[in-house]
């Protein structure tokens, strides 16, 4: 099939949509000829990161926002990524109940993808397989993701507005704070609020928000209160969402932030894209053969990195490595 | 001071040992030449790594296990990096309870790390700083991290023996399942084994560890018992300690991590030194300036990688890019 072709079914044609993001994930060759030409396409979906610790009740609330934006006409994509998912089963029981609730519907579509062994990569991926959502004609893509660690950061650094989950139970809001989610959340749900310890948890947060420096023109995150499983809050939700992106839109960060997005896209591929050249032209196996140098001393890895990329280099200069990236 | 002199003043004067590391921290270019000779005087120390949540009693467990190697004789050097105590203030507590009872000891050198900002290359750094303390005539180099994150688990992975240290409170084994923990474990410490619910901790541990493949050469991790604040279990966590050396070396794999580590941190440094050489004769503030090509189409990030990886080259042959690396 052609390029253009691709483009153009995986609007209708949930298969070809499938076996497009299956690619993508799988890294073959073809799928980035396809990303090439999509990204053309690309702009339209509002793109929303949901985050949190383990248990806060994301899955809930990824399908509480999902059912609301459908009843406004709005097709919505779902990327789950969680980490954890092969030790607790936990993702798995949680992606039954959203398919029994969500998951029959055509306007949906949820895609879970893989990590173990390749957490390095994992934010990219996932924001190739958004710009193939956003090609396809989804309006609403959301990423949702286990809050620890920097590459489940990164991957909701590519949304539009981030939203941090948290539960009532005690110190969650200091963990929440150590693992960086503070800094990235543009509102906090607070759900389960039906437990004890709501207010304390409410006022902690705020604590620690007004603790920062913000003036008039900035935007300082708001705390909702919800009960996903009964869908109480989510309205509020789905307000503050539209908040957000109007003052966004307003101060010109919308487009600031997608072009800040564009370009870290863009630094994150040509290193892949370097790296993996390198490692192809210099295979890895062949590194520190011989860990001593002519004279029996032990030669400083220092000393090995720079022979390898001059090796690099004068491979390069031999025109071997232009088929990688031509 | 020449880099041999500076090599030889750092086993006996901590001043310059001390400035050696905030070199290597900053990435001054004068340090890397040290690092380049200072290999060829490494390899005498055993290096050990201490993981775990946060509050497990990681810093008493390293106090007292330095303690001990001390009354051998051997000069101990920790490695601290805890990437979220701007936030908690734990380990500066923690750092003064240590300055007090061990900080006072010309044996012992105490470095904590900055992580701030910088912990892709934070490993690959404490790799550097531990390589100085082996240079330096430390017999034992100790690496205390939080659990949390890959780039922490990248710095235990860096030793001979790694420990990780869990308390009885309940789902602390689920929650190191999750973050990795179990993987890299050589053994485990139960500390504060004193509180209730010790006993189902150990069990809980063992489960998972006996579901995992192994045969009867295989190591199989054991569970140790502390109560770190009273100098519970500590003789028999060194005992341990000395166990895994042992095992390491009769069957030959001390040799075959270290070489493994040896090719990793190569790898390491090849690809931060091409990276930044990159970004060097391509600055980033070039990177995506328009994102529209000529007919008024979006230009995918994809060809904008090409573009910049095409330009480098052609820098590269025309030689720019060789003051860099040699």
């Amino acid at each position: 099939m052609l390029v253009t072709e691709i483009i153009e079914q995986i609007k209708d044609n949930r298969k070809i949509l499938s076996r497009l993001l299956t690619a993508i994930e799988s890294e073959s060759p073809r799928s980035e000829e396809v990303l090439r030409e999509l990204y053309n396409h690309c702009g339209n979906a509002y793109r929303i990161g949901i985050t949190g610790p383990p248990g806060a009740g994301k899955s809930t609330i990824t399908n509480q926002i999902t059912k609301h934006f459908r009843k406004e006409g709005k097709k919505v994509a779902i990327i789950a990524v969680d980490p954890t998912s092969p030790f607790t089963g936990g993702a798995l029981l949680g992606d039954r109940v959203r398919m029994s609730e969500i998951g029959m519907d055509e306007g949906v579509f949820i895609r879970s993808m893989a990590t173990r062994g390749s957490l390095g990569g994992l934010a990219g991926k996932a924001r190739d397989l958004a710009d193939v959502f956003d090609a396809a004609g989804f309006d609403i893509i959301l990423f949702e993701t286990v809050g620890v660690g920097q590459s489940e950061l990164d991957i909701v650094e590519a949304a539009d507005t981030v939203m941090v989950v948290l539960v009532p139970e005690s110190g969650d809001a200091i963990q929440a704070m150590k693992a960086g989610l503070m800094e990235i959340a543009d509102f906090f749900v607070l759900n389960k609020s039906d437990r004890p310890g709501s207010e304390q948890a409410v006022t902690a947060i705020k604590t620690i928000l007004y603790m920062r420096d913000h003036d008039e023109n900035s935007w300082l995150p708001d705390i909702l209160k919800t009960v996903a499983s009964e869908n109480k809050g989510i309205t509020e939700v789905i307000a503050e969402i539209g908040k957000h992106k109007s003052y966004l839109e307003q101060k010109g960060k919308l487009l600031n932030k997608r072009s800040e997005r564009f370009r870290l896209r863009i630094k994150e591929i040509v290193e892949e894209k370097l790296i993996r050249e390198l490692w192809h032209l210099y295979p890895t196996e062949q590194i520190g053969e011989s860990e001593t140098g002519g004279e029996g001393k032990k030669v400083s890895p220092y000393i090995y990195a720079e022979r390898i990329i001059q090796s690099y280099k004068n491979k390069t200069l031999q025109g071997e490595g232009n088929g990688q990236s031509t």
